[in-house]
């Protein structure tokens, strides 16, 4: 099974932007340290503060899957509900070159 | 200057799904090959084979300017013109943590 890579972008409701952004950050060490995390990294947007996106590359769909299963992913959804606009995820494999 | 990150999510016009593939492959070794270039990745969805992202860092705002410039680059906008159905560009920071 080959490593897939998550494309999340995230639009924080008006006057949510920097309580979003807080709760992002909180979910980044407890990712990166599960075992099929291969990379995790948080991006802000250069023109709209209030954009957000993940690029995340995991060993295996058993390890995306522990994530999203994982405490830390499911306590940041409920505490990001009220706070997103828009959110926009793509599920997609690396082109070897 | 901080490095640019670049989220670039392309949808191909029906039927045009490979051409643009295609083009796609031929722009990532000339790309990676720029001074300013610090990483430059390609994807296709797992869910949609007509959907790519590229993925790529660049050295700072001079070295995306360059890569925007560069005769493979322009010569890639013009051979994809007709095959793309919708663009999404994000030019992101990294969130260091």
């Amino acid at each position: 099974m080959s490593a897939i890579t998550i494309m999340a972008v995230l639009q924080a409701k008006e006057g949510k932007e920097q309580e979003l952004f807080d709760e992002l950050q909180k979910v980044i060490s407890p990712s990166r340290a599960e075992e099929g995390c291969i990379e995790y990294t948080l991006h802000q947007s250069m023109d709209d503060n209030g954009t957000f996106a993940f690029y995340e590359t995991w060993k295996d769909e058993a390890a995306l899957q522990a994530h999203i299963e994982s405490t830390h992913y499911q306590t940041y959804r409920l505490a990001v509900e009220g706070l997103i606009e828009k959110r926009e995820v793509h599920r997609l494999h690396k082109v070897a070159q």
